[in-house]
């Protein structure tokens, strides 16, 4: 495809040449039968396959241990929010949360509506430019679990390591799920919308330890109770198939990639080309976040002036290099370089960079 | 598409074939942009373009009057059964919901853990074969709306004419969802996933009128919320974008295709065929449901015995006649005949039923 562009954007993101093709190629006939795979019932034989193949490969490239399972399900991380504390919440049970910006917050008050949670570390008084240490971190009695939000896609924020605390984390990583490895033992769920690093928008993946999928209480309407689709293997109601099979296949290509480790290891790399740049740049180019917190994926940055920065934008846009402005709510600049983006897409932004800085610095 | 074949599934659904080209060919490389459209923010001008269109035509072509707009949401119809109680719902009033089979059983259930839910009409006696006259429905004090399951896809009935009550009418229309014209006036919301006559699965679609989206509560998660999706007309997070590309290109199918008054005559045309054959076959193929209650979309009959439909079943798939088995709760055939099946295939249907009985009758 000579056209194809970079794009940093921040999701939806970008997504492997190779499964966009084959998608396409097999997108009016699946294999001879006749008919697309997403007109398909979500019973049939053929999409079973596929349905099946990604729940493997999920729980497999993400190496998850056997008393956890994968379910898809529709409504962003956003809903994930909401059920989670609809789910594990019991009365009498009480959840903290690491509030680490934007996410974090949305987090805290969708589950705020459906028991007792508390900020166990605010990053207020740091503008949301660090994660905390663990020793920062207040976990009250009654804790059920303590809520993370392991890379804020706005701030450019991450936990270099996940806490150490004595309850059981829950973290939303929907900017970096299947970028980095977590120690399960640590986790009771892990979920995050696929739409990053895995695949189209419109769905998340919930990882849950299976021992507590019960819901605290039995008066939950079926499709928020993770029960419910533990149970169906995330066939309760017709899934959103066509996202399954491009995640499915997005698996597929990670792991002739090498799996998670060479992801993982490729991000930290892609990662430090970019702060490489902005580190190098005497000041030209500064990035707000302290160092040992700066996210993997979404590399943010600022220019001189907003001028400078509107004129960075145009010119990389120009150089095909695209949707590299930050979120409207912070304004500068942002690259977002998930597991699809190529290593040949950063060292093209690198290099731009430090053109950009020589003729403008 | 040399290849391709009839498919009667009661959803995910067949497909426009010219919809399913347009996908493909612009799948890589969105009108120039050098990415896919399912790779871009869903802020990005050439989606929102795709966004806006699919959200007008939606209005349009379902005729919805002024004071309505319509949402895009994941979860199903299904989540839609908890939001309609929890949205609509205040304290001290009470819904009533008609009981027409397995669909309306699943709205019952769900909306009853939200609200106070009273069954207004039970076809349990009659198998549920049919639905009520409007005499037969008992709206109780206090009801703040009616709920009915215009077409129950698996038993294969429908309303004929929806229902005259004192109360707004709230319809579950998934598998008739745009196959017919509805009296707005008498409506406060109609919802319905989008995988039967519109697109592809992972997503309802709800026309809501406006002035009663803002909640009967404040402690709603805020994708729960019909009013937050209102307000930013549903981008409050990624939307589905790819089904909502496929359903904009299915809507303008429809309009050049003549809209909703030609969808649904030539609806009725092509059930009558089915049940022509049915009724004229002396008693070989049997439809269990009263005649005026019929489906246009789902035709359900039965064979003189299992064996018999056993080899109807094989023998039209090997006529390419896909998908004609019967849901697997209550057996028999079934022939889902939604928006985008073609005459001709429910005219190849027929002449099939009519070969199959002069060897077998």
């Amino acid at each position: 495809m000579s056209n194809r562009k970079h794009n940093f954007c921040a999701g939806p993101c970008t997504l492997p040449v190779s499964v966009l093709e084959e998608m396409r190629d097999e997108f009016l006939d699946y294999q001879g039968a006749g008919l697309s795979l997403i007109e398909m019932s979500h019973r049939a034989t053929e999409y079973d396959a596929v349905h099946q193949e990604a729940r493997r490969l999920a729980l497999e490239v993400f190496r998850a241990p056997d008393d956890f399972d994968v379910l898809f399900l529709q409504g962003g991380a956003i809903l994930q929010f909401a059920m989670v504390a609809m789910n594990l919440l019991a009365p009498g049970r009480r959840a903290g949360y690491v509030n680490t910006g934007t996410w974090a917050k949305g987090a805290i008050a969708d589950a705020g509506h459906y028991g007792e949670i508390y900020t166990a570390w605010d990053g207020a008084d740091d503008g949301y430019t660090r994660t905390p240490d663990d020793s920062e971190i207040e976990v009250r009695d009654g804790t059920r679990y303590l809520h993370i939000t392991s890379n804020e896609t706005i701030g450019g924020i991450r936990f270099p390591k996940f806490p150490v605390v004595d309850v059981p984390l829950v973290a939303d990583m929907s900017s970096e799920l299947m970028a980095r490895s977590i120690p399960w033992d640590r986790f009771d769920l892990v979920y995050g919308g696929v739409q990053k690093n895995l695949g189209p928008a419109g769905m998340a993946m919930v990882f849950i330890r299976k021992s507590v999928a019960a819901p605290a209480s039995e008066s939950i309407a079926r499709y928020l109770r993770y029960d419910v689709h533990l149970d169906k293997e995330s066939l309760f109601n017709t899934p959103p198939m066509f996202t399954i099979a491009m995640v499915g296949k997005v698996l597929k290509w990670m792991k002739a990639k090498g799996g998670l480790d060479v992801i993982e290891r490729e991000a930290g790399e892609k990662a430090a080309i970019l702060y490489r740049q902005i580190d190098g740049s005497e000041g030209f180019y500064s990035c707000p976040v302290h160092s040992a917190s700066r996210s993997h994926m979404n590399v943010v940055f600022r220019l001189p002036s907003e001028a400078l920065e509107g004129r960075f934008l145009a010119d990389a846009k120009s150089e095909d290099l695209l949707n590299l402005k930050g979120h409207r709510s912070v304004g500068g600049c942002r690259a977002s370089i998930y597991n699809a983006m190529p290593r040949a897409g950063v060292e093209a932004l690198a290099d731009f960079m430090r053109r950009f800085r020589a003729e403008h610095g």
